[in-house]
C-alpha cells in the first residue's frame, strides 16, 4: 500500500469517528498511535495548548467526549496524557542543520448529521460517520490523513532531509477556536516555514490555488446578560429586562458603522432569552460573529460590539459578559514561499492547473498560527488543493474526490524536499 | 369521614398527580371515577370542549400525558372516552323546576418542581408531587377536591334541591387557555347562576373576598417568524433575518401606546431565535402577554401587537404567525349574586371576615365562562376563599391551609341551599 | 367699578399682551405698576427667583422679550429692576400677629396663535392678543387679574386683617418651569397657608372642585447628543452617529419599565437630528416628558430616562447632555385647608356646586411651591374654579366665562377673611 | 482673449452667482445669452426637462430663485421661456453627415457659505459668491465655463466639423437630481458619443483619469410619515406616533442586509419629528441615501428601504410617503471612446500624466444621461481632469487651479476634432 492508498485508508477510518472541536479524543489517539511508533517526538495535552488562549471550549462537552472515547475503546492512559486538551504536535529532528518547517493539519469535524443517501460514497463504501450528529463535512479527515501519510514518508526519507520538521495537528478549527491556543503554546516560535492547505473549497480536482482570497478576519463573541425577575403587572419596576436589552443590542449591532477601507460583516446567529411568558426576563444570551477584510476592520467591528453591549447593558441596568469564543486573522501568504508551492505544484502529476487568486469567503485559524510564525520572522503559506465535491462544505451530502489526497501528499512532500532536502 | 375530611383526602391524592393544562388525564379520570358512581351525568371529551376554541394545546404534549396516564394505570377506556380533551362537566337534574346553577372548579397544575424542604406539608405527610417538574402550587388541587366533595353532598341532599346543578371541572386554567373552549361547548348556555372561587390568594384563613379587584383581562400570544437562511458574508442578500425582525418586534411591543382609560401591560417573556452563529437566522419565536384593566384596553393592546407583528414581518420580508394561546376577560360580578355569597359567607362558621374589595393583580379564565353565562342573561360571581399560605402562588414552597377547604365547601353548599333549595 | 369689574378689565388688558414663560416683562411691569401704588412691598428679579433652580429659560428668548417690552413702552427702569427674571412676589404686613397666607397666581401664556373667528369674544370686544403666536389660552390672564383685584381688596380692608399676606405672581407655569425657582427663593418659607386655583379646566361656571385628581408629577427633559461627522461611504468608521443614537434612545424610552404602583407615562415629543443627507449625523436633540401618579413613580421614570441616555450614548460613543427643563410634583391638598375652601365656596353666591373630586389629567408647578410650604409645616390647597369654556385649554379658540373671575375673587377674599380676619 | 482666457473669465462670472439645483435661473440665462448669438439652436424649459422624471425640486424654492434672478436683472422674457425649469440643451447641425456627439456640463452649486479667508482666490480677485449660503465649491462653474468656451470654438470651426453636436447644460447635479429628467426629455436619444468630465477630484493639475473608479450608484429618498396627535397621558390610545415610527425605521434601515457582491451603504442624514413635548408626535420626515457598487446592489438597498418604510408604517398605523429625490447609476465607460479620450489627452500640452484608474468614492448623475445614450447604442465616457485644489470639494475653502480649464478645453475640442472632424 503506497502513501496515497494509506492516506485514503486513514481518511476513511477518520471519517467514521468525526469529533467536534475540543472533543477530538479518538482522533488524537489515532494520531498518536500512528506517529509514536514511527519515532516522532510528540507534544500532547497542555504541552501544545496554552490554556489561557483557549476559546469556545466547554468542560461539560469535553467530559462527554472523553467518556465516549473511553467507551469506544480508546486507551485510558492516552486519554490521561491528553489532560483534557486534544490535538498534537509532532517533531522530528534530522540532527543536521537546516530550517524548521511546519505543516499544519486540522482535525475536527462539523455538527451535521451525515446523509443516508445510498449513493453517498461513505454509505456505499461503509465508512459513514458512527457519531450521531457529527460529520467530517469539511474535509478535515482528509487533512489529518494526509498529515499522517506525510509523517510516514518523512521517516522513510529521513536520511534525505535536513533541519527539523513539525507536524501540527490542530483541534477546533471550526469556529476558529483552536489555532490561537496552539500558537500560544510557543511550539511554533522556531519555525521558518509554515504550510497549510484546505481541500476542495472552490477548486476542482487537479486545481491548486496559491493565494486564496476573501479569507476574512473574524471574531466570534458570546454575550450573556443577566437582569432581575419581576411580575410584569404587579411590580415591573423591580425587573431588569435582559430580553429587551438583548433585542436593542441586536438592533445596534446590525446597524453598527461599517469601515470605508473594506468589507466588514456582522451576524447575530442565535438568541435565547427569558424564562416564561409572565415574568420580566432575567437571562439572555446571543451568539455573534464579526468579519473584516483586514485586521483593522475586524478590530473596529469588535470594538463596536463590545461598546454596544457595555453601553446598552448600562442603559437597561443589566449585568453583561462578553466572551471571545473564536478568532482568526488575515491570510497573508509570503510571496517567496508561495512561489515555491506554485513551482512544486506545477510539477505534481495530479495537478492540472495552478490558480493564483480565487475568492473563498471564509475564515481560517491557520492565520493564528501563521501570525505567530511571521512574528518571529518565519514565512507562511496557505493554499487550496482542489477536489471535486458532491455538495457544499458543511452540507450533509458533502464528500470530496479522494484524488485530492494525492495532490496534497505530493505537494507537501515536494515542498519538504525543496525546503529541507539535502 | 365527613365532607371536609373527604375534601382534604381528595386534595392530597390530587396533589400527588399534578398535571399541566390539557394534560390532566389522571385528574379527569379521578373526577369521572368519583362522580359517575354518584349518578352524575357526565360530559367528557369533545362533549364539553369546543375544538375550535381550544388555545395553547400541543398534540405532542397531550400524547405524552396520555402515555403517562396509561403507564400510571388509568383505565384505557376512560382515556379513549376523553378523546384527547381533559376536563369534564357533570350535570344533575332534580326533576323539579328551579334554576340552573353551575359551580366551576379548575383542575390543572403549574410547571414547578415541588420543594424538597422537610417541613413542607406534602413532604411531611407524604403527598408530594410524583410528577417531575409539575406541582399544584396554585391550589387547584383544593378546588377540584372541594368540587368532588360538593358533588357528593348534592347527591346526599338531592331531595332538598330544585332545578339543575352543573359542576364544571375546567382544564388548562394556567395560561388562561381552557375556559374559552369549555364555554364554547355551549354547556353553560342554560345556566342562571355561575359561581367560582380561588383559594388563598391575598386572603388569609377565615377571610372571604366578594369582589376581588385587579383581575385583569389578558391575551397570551405566541409569535413565530420564518425567514430565509444565507451565508452572512458570501450572500447576505439572500437571507431574511427572522432574529432581527423579532428583536424589532420586541422593541415596538414594549413601546406600544398605553391607554388613557386605565392600566395596560405587556410582557415579552421568552424569545428563541436563530440556528447557528454563522447563518442568517431563519426561525424566531416569542411568547408574550398583554393585560388590560378592561376588555377595551386589553383589545387595544392585542390589536397593536397584531399590527406590529404584521407590519414588521413585512418590513423584514419574513413570514409570520400569531397564535392566541390564552385569554381571559374582565371579572364582572353580579351584585345580587355577590350579596348572596356575602350573606352565606357571613354565616359560615370558619369565616371570620368578609372583605368587599381586595386587589389581586392576576387574570382568570373563569371570566370566559362567566361571559358566556352573562350573554344569556345569567348571573355570575367569583370570590376568594382565604387560606394562609407558606409561599406565594406558583412558588415551589407553596402550600395552603386546608381549613380553606372547609370554608369553600360550606359556602358552595350554602349557596346551593339558597339558590336551589326547596 | 367694583372689584370684579376691575378684574374683568384687567384680564382683558392682560389678554392683549400674552407673554410666554420667562418673557413676561410687560405682564410683570403691569403687576408692579398696579401693586406698588397700593403700598405692597415687592420682591422683583432675583429677589424672588433663585437662578440655580431656573429651568427651561433661554437667554436669547429673554433678550427678545425685553426688546419687545421696551418697544411697547415698558419703563426701562422697571425692566432693569427685573434683572432678566419675570414674576413678582408682593407682601403686606398688617402689623398684627397672625398667620402668613400666600395666594399664587400664574402669569404666562401659551405659544398658540389666537383664532380670528369673529364670534370669539376677544375679537368681538377688541382684546385679541397683540403678540403674534402667543395667546392666553390657558386662563392665566384671569388668574393674574384676580390676583390684582384681590390685592386692591386687601389694601381696602387692611384694618380688618391680621398677620401677613403674600401674593405670588409666578412666571413660566407652562412647561412647569417657574415654580421651582420661585420656591427656591425662600420667600415662601414662612408661609402658613398657600392657596392656588385654576380657572375652568373640567368644571363649568358655578362649579368649584376642592380635590382635583389626576394632577400628575412630571419632569421635562431635553437631551442633546453630539457625535462626529464622516463621509458615509468613504470613511464611515470615523463617524459617530448621533441620529442613530437618538433613535435607539427613543425606542428604549418608550419601552421603559412602568411602575406597579400606578400610572407612569412617557412622551418624546420632538426630535431633530442630522445636518445633511450624505454626512454621518453629528447633532441630535430630543424633548421628552415623563409623568407619574406619585413622586416615586415619576422619579423612577426619570432615573430610567437618565440611565438610558447615558448607556446608549456610551454604546454609540457620542457625547450627551440631559437638561431638566421643567418639573412638577404631586398635588397633596391639606384636608383642613381644603375644608375651609369648601366652606367658603359653599357660601359664595356665584358657586352653585362644590365637587370633591374630579380628574384633570395635567401637571401643575403650584406643587413645587406647595412642597416648599409643606416642608416648613404649612398647609396648601389647590382648587379649580369652574368657568364655561369655548374650546379646550391651549386651543386657539379657547375662551372662558368671565363669571369665573367673580367666583375666584369671592373665594380668595372669603378665605382671607377666615384665615387672616380679625 | 483666447478661448481659455474666456473660460477663466466666464468661470469667475459664474462663480459670483452660484445657484442651487433647480434654481439656476441666472446661470441658465447666462448660458442662453452666450449661445444664442452664436447660432446654437436651444432647447429650454420643458423642451429639455421631462417633468415626470424631475426629482428633488421644490416649487417654493424655484419661485424664490426666480424672484432673486429677476431682482438681479435677469430678463423676464428669458425667465418665462424657462417655464420654471433650468438647464439648457444646445444643438448645432453642420449639415453634413456624421455622428452626433454630446458634451455634458453641470451648472449648479453647493449650499455652502464661501470662506472669507483673504488668501482665498475669489476673495483676492473679487469674484466671491454674491449669493448667501451658496457657493461653487464643486467646480461646476468651471464645467459651465468650459462648455461655453467650447461652444464658441465649435462655431468658429464649424466648417471643419461634420455631423451634429449637442451641449448638455445640466441642472441639479448635486443630489443627483437633474440628470434623469434631462435624459427623459429624449434629446439624447440620437447621440452616438457622450462625453463628460469633472474637474479636480482626486487628480492634480496636469493629470487626467480615464476610468474613474468608485463612482457608486445611489438613490436619495425622502420619507414622510403622518400619524395622529393625542394627549400622551389622557388619551394616548388615540395617537399614532410618527416619531416613534421614524426611529424604528432608522434602526431597521441602518441594520438592513448588505449584499455579498460588493459595497452597499446607507446613511440617514436628517430627521425631524414631532410638534411639541406633550403631544404624541404627528409628523416625521427623514432624508436618506443608499449607494451601491453596482445597480443590482443599489436596487437591493432601495427595495429594502421601501419595504422597511411600508412595513413599519403599517406596524405603527401611520401614513407614509417615500419620494425619490435623486438617482445616479453605474459609471460604465466605453473602452473605445475611453481610448480616444486617452489618446487625445496624451497630446494635450497641459496634460502631464494620463491615469487609467483612480478611485473617487462619489456618485454622478452623468450616469443617467449615459444610460439613455447606451440604451440606444451610443458610447459614453466620463473622465476626470486634474486641477490642484485648496480644500476638498464641498468645503467653503475649496478652489481649483484654473489651469484645469485649459486641459478641459483642449480635451473636449480635441475629441470633437477626432469624432466630428472632416
Amino acid at each position: 500500500m503506497n502513501y496515497v492508498e494509506k492516506a485514503v485508508c486513514l481518511r476513511r477510518a477518520l471519517h467514521k469517528i468525526p469529533e467536534l472541536g475540543w472533543g477530538e479524543f479518538c482522533t488524537t489517539a489515532k494520531i498518536i498511535e500512528n506517529l509514536e511508533p514511527l519515532g516522532w517526538k510528540l507534544y500532547v495535552g497542555r504541552q501544545q495548548i496554552s490554556e489561557e488562549a483557549v476559546m469556545g471550549r466547554s468542560e461539560e462537552f469535553v467530559q462527554k467526549s472523553i467518556e465516549r472515547a473511553l467507551s469506544e475503546g480508546v486507551d485510558k492512559a492516552l486519554i490521561e496524557r491528553m489532560e483534557g486538551y486534544t490535538g498534537c504536535v509532532a517533531e522530528f529532528d534530522t540532527g543536521r542543520p537546516g530550517p524548521v518547517t511546519a505543516l499544519r493539519f486540522d482535525i475536527d469535524c462539523v455538527g451535521v448529521e451525515e446523509t443516508d443517501r445510498k449513493d453517498h460514497l461513505p454509505n456505499l463504501e461503509g465508512f459513514r460517520s458512527q457519531h450521531e450528529g457529527a460529520m467530517h463535512s469539511c474535509g478535515h479527515d482528509g487533512h489529518t490523513a494526509v498529515g499522517l501519510s506525510v509523517a510516514q514518508w518523512i521517516m522513510d526519507h529521513k536520511d534525505e532531509l535536513n533541519g527539523r520538521i513539525k507536524l501540527i495537528f490542530q483541534p477546533a478549527e471550526e469556529g476558529v477556536r483552536g489555532g490561537a491556543a496552539q500558537a500560544a503554546s510557543g511550539l511554533l516560535d522556531d519555525v521558518n516555514y509554515l504550510l497549510g492547505a484546505h481541500l476542495a473549497m472552490m477548486c476542482k480536482t487537479g486545481e491548486v490555488c496559491i493565494y486564496p482570497g476573501g479569507v476574512l478576519c473574524t471574531t466570534k463573541l458570546d454575550v450573556r446578560l443577566k437582569g432581575k425577575p419581576a411580575h410584569p403587572t404587579m411590580s415591573p419596576q423591580l425587573g431588569r429586562n435582559a430580553l429587551a436589552c438583548a433585542c436593542t443590542i441586536v438592533s445596534e449591532l446590525l446597524g453598527m458603522a461599517r469601515h470605508g477601507n473594506g468589507l466588514g460583516c456582522i451576524n447575530v446567529g442565535l438568541m435565547q432569552a427569558g424564562e416564561c411568558r409572565n415574568v420580566i426576563p432575567v437571562h439572555a444570551s446571543i451568539q455573534l460573529e464579526v468579519r473584516g477584510e483586514t485586521a483593522e476592520i475586524n478590530d473596529f467591528m469588535v470594538d463596536q460590539a463590545n461598546r454596544i453591549v457595555k453601553g446598552t447593558a448600562l442603559a437597561y441596568d443589566v449585568e453583561y459578559e462578553v466572551e471571545k469564543v473564536g478568532e482568526a486573522g488575515e491570510l497573508l501568504n509570503d510571496p517567496e514561499l508561495a512561489d515555491l508551492v506554485k513551482e512544486v505544484s506545477e510539477k505534481v502529476p495530479s495537478c492540472r492547473k495552478v490558480i493564483d487568486h480565487k475568492k473563498l469567503g471564509c475564515s481560517e485559524d491557520f492565520t493564528m498560527l501563521a501570525a505567530r510564525v511571521r512574528a518571529v520572522g518565519g514565512k507562511t503559506e496557505f493554499f487550496v488543493i482542489g477536489a471535486d465535491r458532491t455538495a457544499a462544505h458543511h452540507q450533509r451530502e458533502f464528500d470530496f474526490d479522494e484524488k485530492g489526497l494525492e495532490t496534497a501528499f505530493d505537494i507537501f512532500t515536494g515542498c519538504l524536499r525543496r525546503l529541507n532536502g539535502k
